[in-house]
């Protein structure tokens, strides 16, 4: 452990895979494609599942859970649907050791099998709003895979609603989409630009889908999550009708959203530096790291006041680690916890106890604070509230830095050849604008950000110059 | 809703079916043996799951996720292994719109692609012990399925534990067995007979096998859980060595241990009657549910009377529907409530109104109690307490009385034949006798009791009548 991470400025992408590994986030597997989460990476997704579960609940939505296994005609009932999924379905052909009759499909996401239900389930206005989630596993059969950010199984939530009206179903799309931005914003210190993806970017099925888009270190765009209006397309291909309050039959408005593992990819790029992990403490599975500086002479003194003073921490519903192990120096515990992303890092040593004080380190800043005994609690609360700011006002910072508008499309060619960044420029909303502009720089429409959408379409369309409809962002993405 | 249920005496199966559908715990599904988990149901996997996690927490378990997709050839490393899951996997053989190479299995339970894992990840006995959790879904392809009890797709945890010596390994695996009995008898009011199980019932791949056993209102058994010793079988299958203290190589000794959304199945045959689901209080999504009676004229006030004590019983941290519905009867509601199995219905009416009271009502006995509006709050705790005391005494003393001995294998015949139940018997340890038994009277033997170990055996083996070595207790079982 504490292997030398490749710096971000040498090799952003080697430094990535250097944290997720060095860090024991995750692992490769023998199955291609598919990752491990390791017990450092599982306890940063059991806090993101227990954070969204709660928002989620707050909503009004609760938990079921559907057969992983559908049988392939299902997908093919929505047309846009089984277009969108089928390069990427992984196929049950054998059961029980017997040829299937109808081969099953292992979820790519479950709309289908999830509407199947509400067929049998709704029936009137009184069954509505449906406000389903799902907390499970789901297989694209990706060919370039990367660890957490896109790998062929993956953990996310799905939620799945159903509705009496256009308005509500569309209400809900948006209101997801900003519980996602609260998660993001408030918990993962990372600012995201909410808005619509284009036409062509849209999940397979949906009439709209909505995203927030984050920036990574290396200025690429990560979508982190999405919610998408999916009309009355599911209720259609299922079926699925409700009495109204007037005594009509109508088909159910939907839809669907999630979030998936790719988050922790996402805490990783955004905050993380060339000494590992940066956790953002509201999600830290240990806020502080208490270790003890002996010699050989003082372990046992030393190590009681670390162990007091861990034990006080704890008591006061602190999550507090203690490194007490004596066959590894300081210098290397040190870079060890600072491997993994621990927000504080408290040092003893025999010098402390006689002053009856403590070392607080800073993970993002190195900043080092001297602290009265009895006041580390509340210095480490203080601390961790200070870097939960300072991550999320850096990463946008950052962002706005790297935000640009440009003068022409050779200068945002040239950008994206170069430095990279968000580039906010009008679009005429043309699918072929779209496609050459990605055919020529690997930049995609991110989305057609909330933030722009009252503001005046200044100028003509970012590639072919006719009048410009409405904003878009345009960059790299993962 | 509110729907007829099967009474328990003319037909027991279908009793249980009616009330996980009428209950609307979960629901058929289009794939064959697959199964939807409602709403309902899934708050009572969210509960055991959350205290379960919690309690492998305490005894220093972590969690991880494992690919759910085995190269088939991993299977194939354990030769019993293999054996006993064979017949049962589902393959998955084409991905990505291609044939595979190797198929892959879908996993029917992880020792496999885990220990694949432990081999990279274990070196020196500094790594040991390795104490990981993973909740997952897991596929069996089973040909006889029922709802929770045995379905093609399940949830479950499985705990995989290495360690540097065989006494350690057998401790943990009676450590979890424990932990289960305690989750069984302390929150799901069940309680159980721990024991060992027989070779021929033991987990393909376990040098023994563990269980828990729980009577059923039919007098079968229902196994809850299980903990599995591993011995060394998967660190050898899989070359998994380790460094001792004193410098040699050995092969790591190994535990798995696991419980799945059966013990909902367990729960709902624990307690429940033929008015529906009985849920023991500690694991109730719902404590109790208050219920306005009123008539069309008085509407307004009941209901605003119902809502203040809602609302303080809620501001107490008591977990409280209200249910305001004025389309339905009073009498359809207590019934519909009954059915869910909340612990306590708090009736309120124009005159519980007059004299400032409430009308508690026992779910598990139906005993109403006149209470002050004022202690409404203590008094339902109290009768939380007192419900999951009096489920839990309850199948204790259910089971005790349908605990036997019997003077010969006729009675023992004759007892299976007719009315059931446990029979504790002597057993000279041969398969054939167990195979015997079984054959004849599809009684198995659910284990070798912890309780009886050290009571002397009396007389000899149920079915050849030579000596006995062991007490078992045998059962016709889920």
């Amino acid at each position: 452990m504490a292997e030398k991470i490749t710096p971000r400025s040498s090799d952003y992408s080697q430094w990535y895979i250097d944290i997720v590994t060095n860090a024991k986030l995750a692992d490769y597997s023998p199955v291609k494609g598919c990752m491990v989460i390791r017990p450092r990476g599982y306890a940063l997704w059991e806090n993101i599942q227990r954070v969204l579960d709660g928002m989620f609940k707050a909503t009004g939505h609760v938990n079921a859970y559907f057969p992983m296994l559908i049988p392939e005609s299902f997908l093919k009932k929505e047309a846009e649907h089984v277009e969108g999924f089928s390069p990427e379905l992984a196929v049950v052909t054998y059961a029980g050791g017997e040829k299937l009759e109808e081969p099953l499909v292992v979820r790519p996401t479950s709309e289908t099998i999830i509407w199947s239900m509400y067929q049998k389930w709704i029936h009137s206005y009184r069954d509505l709003p449906l406000l389903i989630n799902q907390w499970a596993n789901v297989v694209r059969w990706e060919k370039r895979t990367r660890l957490f950010l896109r790998t062929t199984e993956f953990l996310w939530q799905e939620g799945h609603t159903a509705h009496a009206s256009a308005e509500e179903a569309q209400a809900e799309t948006l209101k997801m989409l900003g519980v996602y931005k609260t998660f993001l914003e408030e918990w993962m210190a990372i600012p995201v630009l909410e808005g619509e993806k284009s036409e062509s970017e849209k999940f397979a099925g949906a009439v709209k889908t909505f995203s927030i888009e984050a920036m990574m270190q290396d200025k690429k765009a990560l979508q982190a999550g999405t919610s998408h209006n999916l009309g009355q397309n599911f209720a259609k291909a299922f079926d699925v009708t409700f009495q109204t309050k007037d005594g009509n039959l109508d088909h159910v408005w939907a839809t669907s959203w999630g979030v998936s593992t790719r988050l922790i990819g996402a805490l990783i790029m955004a905050h993380s530096d060339d000494k590992g992990l940066v956790v953002p403490p509201r999600l830290a599975p240990v806020e502080a790291v208490v270790i003890p500086v002996f010699r050989k002479d003082n372990v046992a003194e030393v190590s009681a006041y670390a162990q007091a003073l861990g034990d006080e921490l704890k008591g006061l519903g602190l999550k507090v680690e203690l490194d007490l192990d004596d066959a590894a120096s300081p210098g290397w515990k040190f870079a060890e916890w600072e491997m993994v992303g621990v927000p504080v890092r408290i040092e003893v040593g025999p010098k402390d106890m006689e002053k009856n004080q403590a070392v607080l380190v800073r993970r993002d800043t190195g900043e080092k604070l001297f602290v009265p005994r009895g006041e580390v609690a509340g210095k480490v609360r203080e601390l961790l509230l200070a870097i939960q700011k300072s991550l999320f006002d850096r990463a946008l910072e950052f962002r706005k830095a790297n935000t640009f508008r440009v003068a022409s499309y050779a200068e945002f060619k040239t950008l994206m050849e170069g430095e990279g960044g968000f580039v906010q420029a009008p679009w005429c909303t043309s699918r072929e604008c779209e496609a050459a502009i990605k055919e020529d720089t690997k930049a995609t429409i991110r989305n057609l950000p909330f933030e722009l959408a009252n503001v005046p379409v200044e100028g003509g369309c970012l590639y072919c110059g006719k009048p410009g409809h409405r904003w878009a962002v345009w960059a790299k993405s993962y």
